[in-house]
């Protein structure tokens, strides 16, 4: 018996903890009364382009539709992805650069296990998206945490200069970020960009962003999502539809490795020797299929629009302070005590699932996820009312 | 960069090779020249009742179908699983002792991820699954590779028993087997069990049997496939329906920690944190309806019945050696020379591709795979027999 494992089995991360204690609730006092802002499930249904790519999947012969691919993908489906993100970014990969996976979880654990080894050092900027830390320290590895700029939440590259050392192999960026909702400026991953390649250079090694990007399309109010890898070459990019395509159950997503990046043909063919090691065979064969078919269908933003004004206009109404959210479906809301957990907690009274930071990386401020209703939002004002009523 | 890692996704597995290898052959002198015995790829259809439970479930609302499901999979699902365990071997499970999975390969890394410790030994039969050993080393285990009975390829309980050290946390079993061919015979695992619970004893501490079932169903001339957790309680049961539905690119399968195991359920929490580490999300939410709904499903051997006939015929005809095959789709068939690989190579030049048993942990053997068309078999005859004519 692993006793982490044991651990990790049977301490389930906060979210989840308190998304079951919502659904509990729910059964108990009724759905309209519990205002559930705890988990990133999309709630914009998938676009109807996905039922029929798969309602004309299922006229495929089974064996050509359900047979083994190979463990990288069906080669037709990640052309299909080179040829999307060539057009939208001016690149020029191929479908040897993508390795497909079960989700962006698999393609950030298979990265990490690809380039590190036992003792080397990943960077997290922190808050940060908590399993980071699970997948980073399984390869055996220290998750070191740098904190993003108190201010804006921007990536704080003298921080993480000064956390560089000779066992640095990574830095995870993710940008639309989860639990923020900030979009990286272009001029703050040139910082990095700069900083790093003199790290690199001083170093005389590599040092790998790894951009996780499952929100990349989901970006409001003028907020521009700079393709990483024009800006560092050395950038391991990992997607999911999940979020993009409200898919988070059916399990696709990639790696890309640029061949610009360093070693290239090498990291890729680590992160297939990754995947063997974590037990993938390959993507699920039917979403490969239908991601071929709809990649270039547009992402529906407009109710994550609509609900990013509804709760800011309430925010500001009721005198809460937060982080302008500018991309993901997250906004970032100070606590108004010192003690996050307390805070969510006394939100609970309320019947106001949000999330304390502290399973982040931070304390002093919750996550309010808003891919929900309207009417969460709209309904749930007495409660954010009363919640900063128990601070006066 | 991993340089394990790198090797593992250079050095694809043989078969996998093979497979490539027939594939570019086939494009350049045509499919119906190369007899490919490689893959364990169905040959026959999924049922029809998946396609019809894909298109019902695609009438659901996209977020009911799409959305995530808990860690451990869809209540709905795992009970209709333990029900039809229940009906079939008389057992008592409940939801709460299922994990689904991304298929066999992740249910058996798990299991080997949450049950031991870095040092530890987990055993396997030889000849075995290539990727166990890969998985139990990833654990930072060692592989103790005990060979099979060399008369009948059944476990060979003494060596077996002379193999156990205090280090040991778990063996293999893979029954219908791959690559032979054999179905473990209840008093084969019976002697297993006497031998394991006395050294349970004896050493103080539980010894998991985990059992590899994807080819549970796929039994033949009269081949009665044992319920192992009946036989012996500290068994941890992977299955997949790769092979019984024809499934494999879908990737959905099942981690049982029957409740009557040792410390059952720390170990099915551990299963649960191994997959966290893994990067595992959930299992499809697709086919975790199209199970739920065609669990009762009978599975279809007919076409496997006839390969099997067809192919020992022509076996018989041509003079070659072989182990009788009970079940799974595979013969291990006696290489003419004591090189496997050079026997395999020597094959190859007559267009027949069947696997050495050298990637499986043993010598002087071949795979072969015989789910394959029934006309594959009957034009390979030339082949085998210009092949055997090449040692007479």
């Amino acid at each position: 018996m692993n006793e982490r494992m044991y651990e990790l089995g049977a301490a389930p991360s906060a979210i989840r903890e308190l998304f079951a204690y919502g659904l509990a609730r729910k059964a108990e006092i009724g759905a309209d009364k519990v205002y559930d802002f705890s988990l990133g499930n999309p709630s914009v249904p998938a676009p109807d382009a996905i039922a029929q790519a798969m309602a004309k999947a299922l006229e495929l012969p089974p064996m050509q539709l359900h047979s083994y691919s190979p463990a990288q993908g069906a080669p037709a489906c990640r052309q299909a992805i080179a040829d999307n993100l060539n057009k939208r970014f001016g690149t020029a990969y191929s479908s040897d650069d993508l390795y497909l996976t079960m989700g962006a979880a698999a393609a950030l654990d298979a990265c990490i296990t690809a380039i590190t080894n036992p003792g080397d050092e990943v960077i997290a900027n922190a808050p940060y998206f908590p399993e980071y830390r699970i997948w980073i320290e399984n390869a055996g590895c220290t998750c070191v945490e740098v904190p993003t700029r108190s201010s804006d939440f921007q990536l704080d590259v003298p921080a993480l200069a000064a956390a560089i050392t000779p066992k640095t192999r990574a830095i995870i960026v993710n940008s639309p970020n989860n639990p923020v909702g900030t979009v990286y400026t272009r001029e703050n991953l040139e910082e990095l960009a700069a900083m790093l390649r003199a790290k690199e250079e001083e170093l005389g090694q590599p040092i790998y962003l790894i951009s996780d990007e499952p929100y990349r399309e989901l970006a409001y109010g003028g907020a521009q999502v700079s393709w990483v890898p024009d800006i560092y070459a050395d950038t391991l990019v990992c997607y999911s539809w999940s979020k993009s395509f409200s898919l988070p159950g059916e399990r696709i997503g990639y790696v890309l490795v640029p061949p610009a990046a360093a070693d290239a043909r090498r990291v890729y063919l680590a992160v297939c020797g990754a995947g063997r090691v974590l037990g993938y065979v390959c993507a699920p064969t039917l979403l490969q299929k239908v991601i071929a078919d709809c990649i270039d269908t547009p992402v529906n933003v407009e109710p994550y629009v609509r609900n990013r004004k509804l709760l800011t206009d309430m925010l500001d109404d009721l005198g809460y302070e937060y982080i302008e959210p500018a991309g993901a479906f997250y906004l970032w809301m100070k606590a108004l005590e010192p003690d996050a957990q307390a805070f969510s907690d006394k939100a609970k009274g309320h019947e106001l699932l949000i999330v304390a930071s502290d399973s982040f990386g931070v304390g002093g401020w919750v996550r309010v996820s808003y891919c929900v209703s309207e009417e969460t939002i709209v309904n749930s004002r007495d409660a954010f009312a009363a919640l900063k009523a128990d601070y006066e």
